[in-house]
């Protein structure tokens, strides 16, 4: 009987009977227990999301850990993690698909001026505004791993200059121009009309969205976060577009969630917020990829999608 | 000197003016005179849209018809259209760029939960709402000419099944599956989720989404109109939409523009109104095109993006 320790900080008493049944259909007879409980202890397989730090340390057997999403920041920075245990992530293929699409639906929704020509319906007003030229319009995409890499090349076909920013060289399609580093860094902040961050969080990437960055883009960016709400000062970001330097920001992801009733960005008319919607993870999907995680180290076999812990991701 | 006739219902003196500069930058000394003036009887060139019906037909020289869009339905209507006449339209690819990307907008915008998000937001709400699969998703582009086609290669891009009608058998890319005629008509309406009209107006697709086009649609479809307001009979659109057949529609044109304040499809909370705004045309580019069209025919060549009169389009 395979044992399968479970926490889930977003989770139901019904998403953990789901991941039982949906389990049990895919490795045959296995075991959910709570994490937080001693039948926990002696389980070989976390499957987790945002688990109390400390907690995984105590499970003596522990051999794999499963990130409930494709963050894996809620588990590295918890020091106490045990080395021996491996961590993967999910990669959905819906995922990067569902959250290129938001991301595509943010950019397009303020290019074409989405909110004042509401504004205009509501008020009954049929009169065209001025149009952006949008063809070959330079869009960065900061973070080029499994998602990025998609959102860049559906930005491409759309018709748009996409530059792709990632820690070290890598190399991308050569529909997409390539940047990393601390230099390119700089060189896709200056460059770029609209920027799109999709990186997960590390050590390097706190806070890498502060005044001085958003200072460099050129007057008038458009700023969209699909990565975590820690990589952006959150006031600089305010001030930002409140001095209009930038012409707003879209953002998914937030320093507090749920974003605070009191949070300014509410208030902003040109910061749409979302809330943390952007790539929801498809249920039968990711219930393939953690019965193959498991399955596989259950054989000695390296899972798909292992974190390098020293990375961060 | 070159003369060309001049008339643009929603024109204005400035662009009058600015029609003028361009192309006399791009083929030297020519004139733009009034459609509607005695000026104008013997000019070679016309450069026109809505023009007033019958008064093309009193130009006894003229080559040449340049519609200043990309539909030619306010030409084609007018049966003392002087035969001997070519007619072109403006096929700019900054237009077709345009249009997807407005097609685009409208798809995500509606899949994506964007008007109940937005609802949310104002009431401070963070709370996700159930996301709609969308890989895969059946997308029909009704119309598969230089615009159409551009927005079926990028809806492909997108993660969409893409479905294209025209009206006579055509090869498309492979990535597309084509359908026509009559019976490819009623295929595409049962076999998609969601719906793009893009067709030039003819004879043949006049009133063609109508109440029985939008019963074949399966429950929940989506409708987007970037075509032509007449090929829709607006209360059966109307009614789909109400009896929740319909989940909504985008719609960018209308049988009457601007759409009067008493519409009802102001009021339907399903039904987003655009003031047909979804592809300007790009100035320069369309400058281009209009100067090559009148130095071809000038030169005695064949001008390109000719209109097939007997088609209509």
């Amino acid at each position: 009987m395979i044992k399968i320790a479970y926490f889930d900080s977003n989770g139901t008493e019904q998403k953990k009977r789901w991941w039982q049944d949906c389990l049990t259909q895919r490795l045959g007879p296995c075991q959910l227990v709570d994490l937080i409980t001693p039948e926990a202890l002696d389980a070989a397989f976390a499957l987790v999301w945002y688990p109390p730090p400390g907690r995984l340390a105590a499970l003596d057997r522990l051999q794999l850990i499963i990130s409930l999403g494709q963050g894996v920041d809620h588990l590295v920075s918890d020091s106490t993690l045990p080395h021996s245990a491996r961590i993967v992530r999910l990669v959905d293929p819906d995922m990067s698909h569902a959250l290129s699409q938001w991301v595509i639906l943010g950019i397009l929704d303020h290019l074409r001026n989405g909110p004042a020509y509401r504004l205009q319906a509501q008020n009954r007003v049929f009169a065209a505004l001025d149009q952006q030229q949008t063809l070959n319009l330079s869009v960065g995409v900061y973070g080029m791993g499994a998602i990025g890499s998609v959102i860049a090349a559906r930005l491409h076909a759309l018709g748009f200059d996409v530059h792709g920013w990632s820690r070290t060289a890598r190399n991308f399609s050569s529909d997409i121009t390539a940047h990393h580093g601390p230099s390119g860094f700089a060189e896709m902040l200056a460059g770029c009309f609209v920027h799109v961050c999709i990186l997960p969080l590390t050590q390097q990437t706190q806070d890498i969205f502060d005044a001085a960055a958003f200072a460099r883009m050129p007057r008038g960016s458009y700023f969209i976060n699909a990565g975590r709400g820690r990589q952006v000062v959150e006031d600089d970001l305010l001030a930002a577009v409140r001095s209009m330097h930038l012409s707003g920001a879209c953002l998914d992801v937030f320093v507090q969630e749920p974003l605070p009733a009191a949070h300014p960005f509410w208030d902003e008319p040109s910061i749409t917020v979302w809330p943390h919607v952007a790539a929801q993870t498809n249920p039968l999907t990711a219930a393939d990829q953690v019965a193959a995680a498991i399955k596989a180290v259950a054989g000695g076999q390296l899972p798909a999608h292992l974190v390098d812990r020293s990375k961060g991701y």
